[in-house]
């Protein structure tokens, strides 16, 4: 099977180091020349997945036109905030291929998920899929074992994709619920900004663990409210990448967060802090359907409002919850 | 409020303590008496708290009668397999006390649950509480902040006793859901020997996230198939104490495991690790009610007929599941 990768960020470049390995032909595009330079000749890229070397198997380039063309499946891993422009501009090229959207947001200008801007590009949803779940990309590429899932709107092409891209490291398991996965994929990213923070501050695995409870159930409601199934945020793509998310030293939200909480509130420019773009949208979905989402309006609150994490972290723990779960 | 709580482990201690330290007037009963004694003259637990300092307000005692006799509250924190003779040794002073059970586990000899035994003996469950959730002792002691579950059969009486017990740092939601409570708080700590023997192994951030996930799901279809809701297992006593107790190296059962995984297989014997002996209940009780539960059946291959981690891991990580969360 030949795969098309779309983007040379650490996710996508361990996507296409794990499926090379495993017996496919992959092409990766990258936007940067000096990347896809690197990766053909000296197979590596050391800007975003360093230490880890390319199989043959992988060839990368600059162009969308041969990255896409013979590929029988495209996985699209360009930073969320990017991705509506990609597919627009590459709208001819990827119509009717089966797109499997691997990043994980939710775009801010539009307040869309990737699968609705999809859908708004291409009119049609067939050959749209999602893949998320705990996989932090480093892990990936050295080969341990993971797990995460594959939604499509239609089973049997949604199974069929499963079958054909299951390794023994990495294994799928379809979904139906494409939004719902998609969501756990975003909405976590906030979550893990918040533990970040009272991590930083000192607070405790104790503390730690209520906020990923706490979190789990606002992701949840929003999810629910949106239209997405509730078990699903049950599933790997839901608390399993959340617990990854929010207890692993790998996530950049978590980093980020840490950094605030320390009361240093920097952060390593070269990535990308998707966190702090989705609390935006987090912000605005839960006022206009109105969900309640204390824990992201907190990350909001601090990121955007300039207020103290230590003011902000004691409302949220000492706030009156009458009932669990609500 | 006069509050006793039996037992010197420490999690007895850091309830004792923090009680103590917000306005409860507390007598701990230790069956050692050189714990009792430490207590009183040097106002320490150092064999279990070690550098924690006991407020005024707490006072041990070596007799039962006298721990349990004037209290308002019993809180019950004896190690799970020596609870049932405890309380049958004791009926007739805790006959009729409110009784807060905060010990974890099944026992084995009957495999039943706490509240079962206490149900057992005592004929009725009115006054039978379970509070449980993710509260790593030290913590507690240290006035970090945490949040746990109170459940009891009547819900007058549990919203009366959270209210009575609540304080800035440490938290209570109420509950009705007993088994479901008592089964998250049990069940959890196999699949924290499970996790830990993968990370022992080095196996990742992924994958422990995914064991903690599928951990989930088997934890509450024992406990449905056993009787408690479904929604328990997603709350602080379910997922919350599943987390931290997988994630937070402070629990002795994922320090119990990550010694099995690096092939050391050892474990600082002063401390009970529960897991050890709710694996053996959770293998006949699976069997008994016909439900899988393949991750802690690992557990119980590893550690009661000598199965090797690695076979079993890899069994564990390339077993196929159809569906998610089934």
């Amino acid at each position: 099977m030949k795969l098309s990768i779309l983007g040379s960020g650490s996710w996508g470049s361990a996507l296409a180091v794990h499926f090379g390995r495993n017996g496919f032909s992959v092409i990766q595009w990258c936007r940067e020349p000096e990347i896809s330079e690197e990766i053909n000749k000296k197979r590596e890229n050391s800007v975003f997945l360093e230490g880890v070397t390319y199989p043959e198997s992988v060839r990368a380039t600059n162009s969308p036109q041969e990255a896409i063309g013979e590929a029988d499946v495209v996985l699209s891993v360009i930073p969320t905030q990017f991705t509506a422009d990609f597919w627009k501009k590459h709208e001819e090229l990827l119509r009717g291929k089966p797109l499997i959207c691997a990043s994980k947001g939710i775009d801010v200008k539009s307040l869309k998920t990737l699968s609705q801007i999809y859908f708004q590009i291409f009119g049609a949803c067939e050959n749209y899929f999602v893949l998320s779940g705990p996989t932090f990309a480093k892990e990936i590429a050295s080969g341990l074992p993971a797990a995460a899932v594959i939604a499509g709107i239609e089973e049997e092409k949604t199974l069929q994709l499963v079958k054909a891209l299951n390794t023994k490291t990495f294994r799928f398991y379809a979904s139906g619920d494409v939004l719902g996965v998609e969501l756990g994929g975003a909405l976590k990213n906030v979550i893990a900004i918040a533990t970040g923070i009272a991590d930083g501050m000192g607070l405790g695995n104790n503390a730690r663990a209520a906020l990923i409870t706490r979190g789990l159930h606002e992701i949840r409601r929003l999810g629910k409210a949106m239209g997405a199934k509730e078990e699903t945020f049950y599933g790997l793509s839901g608390v399993g990448d959340l617990v990854l998310t929010c207890t692993g030293n790998l996530s950049r939200n978590r980093q980020f967060g840490l950094s605030i909480g320390r009361g240093e509130g920097k952060v390593d420019e070269k990535y990308v802090v998707e966190g702090v773009y989705t609390v935006k949208a987090v912000h605005q979905l839960s006022r206009k359907l109105k969900v309640e989402m204390p824990i992201s309006e907190a990350v909001y609150k601090v990121i955007y409002e300039g207020r103290k994490p230590v003011e902000v972290m004691e409302e949220l723990l000492s706030r009156p919850v009458k009932e669990e779960n609500c």
